[in-house]
């Protein structure tokens, strides 16, 4: 089967950049499947996403990441290179709403997220029927308000075990302590039910049934420290009309949740977001 | 030609309300056109508008008004009836950007917006052309930062000589005094530059730029003393991306600004929208 | 717990019309909790649907229904009446293809669908063990192309014992005969996975694809003996750009089938959709 | 004032494409300042788009047209290059309907179409003050349905003698003689009133209430021989409802096709799109 070795990259932009870059990869044969590239004029800062054919690197991908990096350091590049095959392993947090996690299962086995699900953890053991019957190990780590740290240390520890190269907060309705943002730096997926930046915080559906918005939202982030400050990955929003109770804002609700975050995941797990301070670059599929 | 009888009206919910409205109509061999309602079971609040064909009404409009009189003084409603022939005098203010302005006149002329323009207000003259071509008086009135107060005494003067119904704020870039949006209240329409509440303020291009956020938009809303914190009328959004820029986002918002405050217009001179509280009830066509 | 009785009705348009219809609830202490009407002006017609809190209406179902008889046959009314509590029974029919199946299985369980499902019928068993797990009975039908005919014999043979009120399917690539068509005319509802009447037929996406077009969609609509011609319930679209291959417009498309099939199957159960000829009159919630 | 040359340009693929055409800018210390680039896996074709800072080019156009002639002759590619600075222009044919016309001055005036407009040419008299008024040439030719060959001759000299890189059919109504397609073959941009492969022909709106859709929209596509059967450049749809009789879906429908346009054009008259076959690449900004 085809394979795709994925190179990503971001450093200072420069005149010749991108044919430095393709050049190196045609010099060694590599035929390239797709090419994104993008200059930020307001930082001066490039961005690039190519995949390769791996059949078509000889060396291999230890071989091709050796030959990449001298021209990396020259670039004062931070970059990434991964084989597509070696799929991204992806542990989901929950606490008892099923949407969010039943969607990623659906579509993880229609095949639409290339990841391995090697773990659910939730706060409370309402959910534990749903993943079980996927197959996939559920821990329960009760959060209790006076000993939270002692919960985010056994999860932490239970993701890293699970080899976790991506946590997905599937409506987990807890903020992760400052460490375990720093640890999984970009590695942390959220969705959070609103267009944010409106209605940051708690009840997001019930504040914009108040302020009468005409649309609702939800926005799928990187979770950092500060609460729904997190980049951007993607955003869905459906039109609302003032018969919508907060009920029906709940229940249309739940379908840009689980847009927004199924776009998200699957944009990061194929590796097709940057990170650029406050905003992502998404090189869309 | 036909003519529409628009009764609009809200008041505590109650037993048998529509039957005694649509009674009511049915009585006087009223045709009823169109007919709306809607109870918030929130506030337990009844809100309707009717369309009658006014040719079925024989008592005209003031026999209508003052038979309708007693029935909504026994159902504590607010209400008012118009006919739809009676076009309202909307009197539009401007500062430099002519994008909703012109949108608006487009509508116009095209028969979108049953409406008299008696009157272009604006704190700077580069529209004038715009204005004089169709033919609409036009007042340039500087909005001096240190004579403001003077400044909007004489445009409200210049709007009640227009015999003003509704007053559009068409990106005039000024936050008008207390008094005048008392003086107009629920009268007074703005078009905010972004998905409101996000970006209340200035700026909101540059800042949703910088947030990173992959929808910009535009809120039509009625203008209160709070700055952006009036009843939503309507909203539009457009999905953007890492690689548009701050002048990328002003250039696609324009398209949003235009349909929010088109549709938001629209509404409103068409006796569409009734007010409750923050939120709006908008009977679309 | 509160229950609604559902009153939905269509008739030739007359003065007064809302007026009886509302006066009728009204005189029996009902207290309506939504109204919903329509008068198409085009063929003269009128569309309603009430919902009367059952616990106002002391007569109960059947007294009601009594008392409505001679209304409506005076107003040459085609109606129903029903109890929202009285939930329908939904017998599913699919091939290979699970997401359909499985993400009306998730609004199922969320509450968003109120309605029993007795049995999910196939003519392939791939997807037994996603029905299993459920909790529903599953029957496999298999069709042979020189017996059709003796399948569905089979297959509307185990709706009717399932009870049947309304057949959907979900991707089920085979054509109804005629007769199954007609024996739950306006309860069978397809979900098509092109806009239609864009792609009537077979390979929508393979076709979109070469047209070039930069939108695809899926419409829910009520199966008819003409092929992809009945009247459209509701309909999605999603933009798509010279990227996405084949795959991609297969893949991005489920989301749209997935959402245009959930919504409408949901203003069918809920009796919100009312059939006229080759259109359809929905009053949405 | 900074301008870009842009070079489009679309070839069989090979690989080492992208580092040859990026390498040859780079040689000449071309600083790129956008880079668009896709290959089609179905056919094994490549396309382009390369915007290089003018000021950074010291042969010129002349000079960089010449050295690229060898490189593009390698590549068997077909290919432009040209100047921002140099503006195309852009004649418009209408009939009676304004929108669409109203809405290109529009965004002509606020910089967001860069181009010239030399002339409008329409088979009614209709519009002439609305082009008068912008202080362009009107060209009024009427179609007599027995010299409609004659009529065509006169547009198209005039249209020749106007400069015309691209004609803009802003609801022309009338279907161009074969020869005029090939004339202009691939500059020709029509909004068609549907979202196609939708509607062919007359009267989609009327068509679209017939059919019940839910969903209504407009076309930009490149104006072929064949009715509507021309690569589509971009469309726009908008959610209509039951109530929404014939009047309305004109009304609502204009702002699809002043959108769809709007994009189609800007697209074209910035080199973004690239026409393969019945499909059209657009690199979008």
């Amino acid at each position: 089967m085809s394979d795709a070795t994925i190179v990503k990259l971001n450093c200072p932009d420069a005149v010749g950049l991108l044919a430095r870059l393709t050049g190196f990869v045609a010099e060694r044969g590599g035929n390239l499947l797709e090419v994104h590239q993008f200059t930020d004029p307001e930082s001066g800062w490039f961005f690039a996403r190519m995949a390769v054919d791996s059949a078509t690197l000889p060396g291999g991908l230890d071989g091709f990441r050796r030959d990449f990096l001298p021209l990396a350091r020259d670039l004062r590049a931070e970059w990434s290179i991964r084989r597509e095959s070696r799929r991204m392993r992806m542990v989901i947090l929950v606490s008892k709403l099923p949407h969010c996690l039943g969607d990623l299962f659906l579509r993880w086995r229609l095949g639409d997220l290339p990841v391995e699900i090697p773990l659910v953890i939730s706060n409370h053991a309402d959910l534990e029927p749903l993943v079980a019957r996927e197959g996939v190990p559920f821990l329960h780590v009760p959060v209790d308000p006076d000993r939270k740290e002692e919960a985010f240390r056994t999860i932490a520890a239970a993701a890293r075990d699970a080899g976790a190269d991506v946590l997905i907060l599937a409506r987990f309705m807890q903020i992760l302590p400052e460490w375990l943002c720093a640890e999984f730096s970009g590695r942390i997926l959220n969705i959070h039910h609103s267009f944010l930046p409106a209605f940051v915080g708690a009840n997001p559906y019930r504040r914009a049934y108040e302020r009468g918005v005409k649309l609702i939202g939800a926005t799928c982030h990187y979770a950092t420290p500060d609460l729904d400050q997190g980049p951007i990955i993607d955003q869905e929003v459906m039109r609302v009309e003032h018969s919508h109770g907060p009920e029906d804002l709940l229940r249309l609700g739940r379908d840009c949740e689980r847009l927004a975050l199924a776009r998200g995941v699957r944009y990061h797990v194929t590796d097709r977001v940057l990170i650029h301070g406050s905003r992502t670059i998404v090189f869309k599929d």
